[in-house]
């Protein structure tokens, strides 16, 4: 089966590429395999992910490098032994994981928990087994094996479905896996990409409450728009922490910076309450009392993207409920420039490119 | 109902008193009220927490203090409006907790985590609504709420089930509610009084391994005696983490020192682990990556001692599966030797104290 298109998209070369730097070129995809999907790109999100890894800064990047790892488009090879029926013409999406071991002796794998899997491959500036390199969505079209390639329900529309594939999955992961629904009152650390998914997911899950935490009062009247039922602006009343004690059972963290007050987040907690951080600081967090966990029964946990199925499950609930991203088309032709406004924290609350030759 | 007894116990009566300083005294115990039990102590184990709480070590003691909450004794007063139908001449004991809100509309209480309630009373150097003080073991008679005062099943003997009720279930809950059991490998950090009731526990619910983990070698023998199945010496190999990442599911950390190696540990667990901590530091734990928990989806936890459901589903299974804790009996009239050897680090694993005129 020969392929009538090539693979182009926007190389990161070097550092500088972050800088609105990225080149237009060609790239060899990952080998064939009967187990994968080629996708005609229509859409792509902007993940601050994309950012670090264009400038190399979790660690050194494998360059040439084409990011994009909330991909949605339209199935245009499909490999015989392709997973979940996708046919040509379905449109599908790949998020921030394209590959596992999956195998049967993998306790992660076996139990559905493939995104901690310890042969992950990333969607783009990965490795699969054969050497060959993964490729994001910032391009015309993307390889990725099916196990990963997911159908977007018809009631969601492509641009906002890219942007859950991670920025949505990262939130809505571990605000399902510890117990986000009736009854529960729910705190948002940030308002941001990650955030405004937090807030929208902890509120379709049907929490009590949502309380958006964000350091200035800038994004209160959003927050409240986009759902949160409280805001707390952590730099207008300094005993925040006290003010709020034993409100929440549950927070998902999604700023990055290592110096938060990480003790007063849980001072908020209640009883058996959890604290899941999602951003990921480039450096350690803070040291803290042990007492903050021990007198509460608390907990600190962290959660990374989601498996398939629970990205299935977000899409289903997403679908249902009617939940609605807040995000800002851009055109793919413009993504140096968008990546620039990304940096520079312009965007409200999400980026998604549009590959408008496919769209 | 008058008594024909007297209350006298060591008492506290500065930081001085963990030097072998306590003093033999009478003191005037909590008011009566009918949901009380008087209890004629016959044993009390010796627990960390008597020594931090002698010295003044958390927070300020309001002397003069009657330390020992690992009590057990014979019922001789039973308040009209005693609960768990506790009769004259039982056998009976109670822990840590001898007090708490106990309303229904208190989440912690209504929901069997009374140990968690914002209005505990300790067994020793708590106050009571009223104003009148709590007084712990170290006694001839201790006087406590019956909702906190538990039968003790015949098979176990007296000297073993005093040193359950604080030691004991400080890591039987942590272990039963995160899990521990056939299928999971289980580590307990320290090798002293908490952490021998660790491995003890660990193998009483059936996990399929446990591991010890101490600095040196030194207890080793004692660990696998008692029925650990692995040892890792810290001390004795730089390379532990790496060695045996990955390799539990759940650990208890029954250490206090603040200086603890917690990224290393955290190295040591499987996908969706948990860490928790029991021990109680007097100051910070250290800080740590992020990436640690969210790469595998793992927690830090922290756990306080145990409900009374919990001390009595503990009891349940150490009958039942003839758990046999390591102690020393001391006689109560050497009380101020013992307490100097337990901070002596002597214990193996844990002392306690025998009431001679009423054993």
């Amino acid at each position: 089966m020969s392929t009538s298109y090539s693979f182009q998209g926007w190389l990161g070369l070097d550092p500088s590429s972050v800088k609105g730097n990225m080149k237009w070129q060609g790239y060899e995809p990952k080998t064939w395999e009967e187990t994968d999907v080629d996708i005609k790109v229509t859409h792509c999100g902007i993940c601050g992910s994309d950012l670090h890894t264009l400038r190399s800064g979790w660690a050194p990047t494998s360059y040439p490098c084409c990011v994009g790892h909330e991909v949605v488009g339209t199935a245009v090879k499909v490999g015989s032994k392709a997973e979940r029926g996708i046919k040509v013409g379905d449109r599908v999406g790949v998020g921030a994981q394209s590959s596992s071991c999956l195998k049967p002796d993998c306790e992660e794998c076996a139990s559905g928990m493939e995104n901690h899997c310890m042969h992950i491959v990333g969607t783009y500036n990965g490795k699969y087994g054969d050497g060959s390199k993964s490729y994001g969505g910032y391009s015309d079209y993307c390889r990725a094996p099916s196990h990963f390639v997911l159908k977007i329900p018809d009631a969601i529309p492509s641009e906002e479905a890219a942007p859950m594939l991670c920025g949505g999955i990262t939130v809505f992961a571990p605000l399902k896996k510890n117990g986000c629904g009736p009854g529960k009152r729910v705190g948002i650390i940030g308002v941001g990409g990650l955030g405004h998914f937090g807030i929208l997911y902890a509120k379709a899950l049907g929490a009590d409450s949502v309380t958006a935490i964000s350091r200035s009062a800038a994004k209160k009247e959003d927050a409240m728009k986009i759902g949160a039922d409280k805001y707390i602006a952590t730099n207008d009343d300094k005993d925040w922490a006290t003010h709020h004690a034993r409100s929440l059972d549950l927070i998902v963290s999604t700023v990055s910076s290592p110096n938060m007050p990480l003790e007063q987040y849980l001072m908020l907690l209640r009883t058996n309450g959890a604290f899941i951080q999602v951003g990921a600081p480039e450096d350690s967090l803070p040291g803290f009392n042990a007492f903050s966990l021990i007198a509460k029964g608390c907990k600190i946990g962290g959660s990374a993207i989601g498996a398939p199925h629970e990205i299935e499950e977000m899409l289903e609930l997403t679908a249902k409920k009617g939940v609605k991203p807040w995000i800002e088309k851009r055109p793919m032709k413009d993504a140096n420039k968008v990546v620039i406004d990304m940096n520079d924290g312009k965007a409200r609350y999400r980026y998604v490119l549009v590959n408008e030759a496919h769209a």
